[in-house]
């Protein structure tokens, strides 16, 4: 039996959603968080978490939502993010820590600088890689975050008692967690994460912009199934997403788009040689990163 | 306990791969073949489909391996079936039906219209819209094509005896066999099958081409892995497809790209509205494609 004091006794939830709910629900079958309080835009939403277990309970406005929590997550949308922190900062108890769940980082750290004037301690940034197309706090299961990565991008300026506790807090879902640069961390994000979901958005909007996209969609193989995954994700989020790593994706399509284009222009000239190449190199890469 | 004669007696595949051996295994499953000759470059492939009981013998010579046959399926890559069919034509019996299992359709029919000087009604186009990212006999299996669709295009001059045996030789596998016109198969392929395969290869190899390619695929998320699974396809065999459909994938490789060009200057000029519409419109056509 657990006689400890769980590791975290507030948690303040700032959106309820698949990554905010799945976080609680792990906190809570470890015994490590006392009570869960949400906060968030759709009291529907708030209502269900508290009825599947997820909350304890809801209060819909953030500043009061914040008050004696030891750890506050913001797992909102990006482009939330700046109205949230300035809602709540005025109300944060001093030893409060903050953190995020935001895809990008770079500009997390710019909505908290604009917000506090600089970045302060007590603020820890990170990013669970971890989701699925889903999204809603129905959507949440405990062991979302298990053999997953959560990287954080601590500054200078974080105090690492903030940093160890929410390195700890991520530790006990059963995360691998990872120190990066802000800078590099949206590098390759935009890579592995980002690039791909605007490509098979991409993909399926030019299909369903074809004149026979009914039947189209019909023949559509299996391969086409997996690969297009990802563009029945939040359309909300990743437009924040796209914005807030504005530069590094747009850095990313331009390498994609010229890649495509030379593999375009291998096929019209019928550069058998260049192709081959290509295909050989992109499946020895892939068959080596996931050995299935 | 069967006792009529199955539909076919004696059936030989030029190719005992992925589709070939899944099809042969399929056809004993209901015991509706006899003997099953196999014929390939590969004679370890060929001993190890006899191991594995997907064939009940080989022949090395194609000429030889067709004689007595009531069908051939030639399931060898699209630059195959060519050279391929100047072998087997000379010693095919007057009553044997030919099919194949190209991804193409448009440049089976030019080898054959090669080789025969005309289209002759015993040979029936076929693609199987199955198969994995995986390749050769030991990835073969009896049920691969249950669910799955089987698309014909037979012409004018296709012999309706030979079409109707076809069809009911994939119908007996548990694929839904339909009829459609060769250019519009290799539009609606173009579209759902090559040009994602064609984005999955180029997305890897850009990647592995980066500096922290080691990094890069190491934070790789769930949803990259999904993407970028028919990657793993087999080189040799998408090659072959994308010179076998050059025309209408250059075509489509050219529409995604404008669409990719146009989503970049979205999130350039931060025209927010463009890049959300978008991204819901591919929203709402996946989620309405597979009611997941």
């Amino acid at each position: 039996m657990k006689t400890a004091q769980p590791l975290i006794q507030r948690l303040c939830l700032i959106g309820v959603g698949l990554i905010g709910g799945s976080l609680a629900r792990a906190l809570r079958d470890v015994g490590e968080v006392g009570e869960v309080i949400g906060c968030g835009r759709g009291e529907d939403n708030l209502r269900a978490a508290v009825r599947l277990g997820v909350i304890d309970r809801y209060v819909t406005d953030p500043a009061q939502a914040v008050s004696g929590a030891d750890v506050v997550v913001i797992a909102a949308p990006l482009s939330a993010i700046e109205p949230v922190l300035r809602m709540i900062v005025p109300c944060l108890s001093a030893d409060t820590v903050v953190t995020d769940v935001g895809s990008a980082k770079g500009s997390v750290l710019a909505d908290v600088e604009r917000v506090y004037g600089a970045i302060p301690p007590h603020f820890v940034p990170g990013h669970p890689i971890a989701g699925t197309e889903q999204s809603g706090v129905e959507a949440s299961f405990a062991t979302l975050f298990q053999g997953r990565r959560v990287i954080l991008t601590p500054l200078a300026e974080t105090s690492s008692a903030a940093h160890r506790l929410i390195q700890r807090m991520w530790e006990l879902t059963g995360a691998e967690v990872i120190d990066m640069g802000v800078r590099h961390h949206d590098a390759v994000l935009a890579a592995t994460s980002h690039l791909p979901h605007i490509l098979a958005y991409t993909l399926v909007d030019t299909l369903a912009r074809l004149d026979d996209r009914a039947e189209i969609f019909r023949y559509a193989a299996g391969g086409f199934r997996d690969f297009s995954r990802i563009a029945s994700s939040d359309p909300k989020m990743w437009h924040d997403i796209c914005f807030a790593n504005r530069e590094q994706l747009l850095e990313m399509i331009a390498l994609f788009s010229a890649d495509l284009e030379r593999l375009a222009t291998a096929i019209r000239n019928e550069d058998h040689a260049a192709l081959l190449a290509t295909f050989q190199r992109a499946k020895r890469a892939r068959d080596n990163l996931y050995l299935e």
